[in-house]
């Protein structure tokens, strides 16, 4: 049994202002877009980020809408630096810096933000996490 | 600025719970374990999905745990046979099938479960969206 995830999506309330947020706000390419249903955005070797306004009607299910859900989405960044960086842009964008630029209990340094629907993100440089370029994780460093 | 998602991270309630699961019930191998604080399993080139009890703590933010958090996690597989039998598994794992496998809207065949935590997965057999070897998406098919 393959061990993969291909797609992450979030349902979102309000798909215009998801995307100015990633599009335009963080400067990411979408892939594809079907106007005010879902938009993609490649996020890694085999992986999207959609974008959808449908979700729950698709899934069957209700969804939570009020609060942070209990979920990060983790972007790393080769230096403190970049990870202020970041934080700094995102929030320009319209993201809720909930946790500033600060030392990780990991041992690295990070921040946390909200996106406009309230999707929390973590920016990390973490020097204790690896990439090999089979794309195998390589923890401790 | 590069588009990379190294990792998600589904804060749980019950680590043993989402543990077994995942690396008992679907047999995926976690890559690092802490024990009673985080599990991280591969789940694709240079990405890992972390199992984790502390990430409110951790983000300083209170997480919705009531619900169906409003994302989905997507498992793609070559043919609606795979994806009944996925369905089963996770069922069988533990798993709540919140919509059978079934014909989607989007021309293929998928199946939605959530799983212990009521993280929702969809497994998808989707013949409009395959990944070229270098990993980019590519819609239509």
């Amino acid at each position: 049994m393959e061990q993969r995830l291909q797609l992450l999506t979030l349902g979102v309330r309000d798909l215009a202002a998801a995307r100015r947020f990633y599009v335009e706000g963080l400067g990411w390419e979408s892939t594809l877009e079907v106007e005010g249903e879902v938009v993609f955005i490649q996020l890694g070797h085999g992986l999207l980020l959609g974008l959808y306004a449908d979700l729950a009607n698709d899934a069957g299910v209700e969804l939570t809408s009020a609060g942070t859900p209990p979920f990060s989405l983790a972007h790393n960044l080769d230096s403190e630096q970049a990870v202020s960086d970041f934080a700094a842009r995102a929030e320009a964008a319209g993201a809720t810096v909930v946790k500033p630029p600060q030392q990780a209990a990991f041992g690295g340094f990070h921040a946390y933000f909200t996106d406009p629907e309230g999707f929390l993100w973590e920016i990390a440089h973490n020097p204790g996490l690896s990439f090999a370029p089979d794309g195998r994780a390589q923890f401790g460093g």
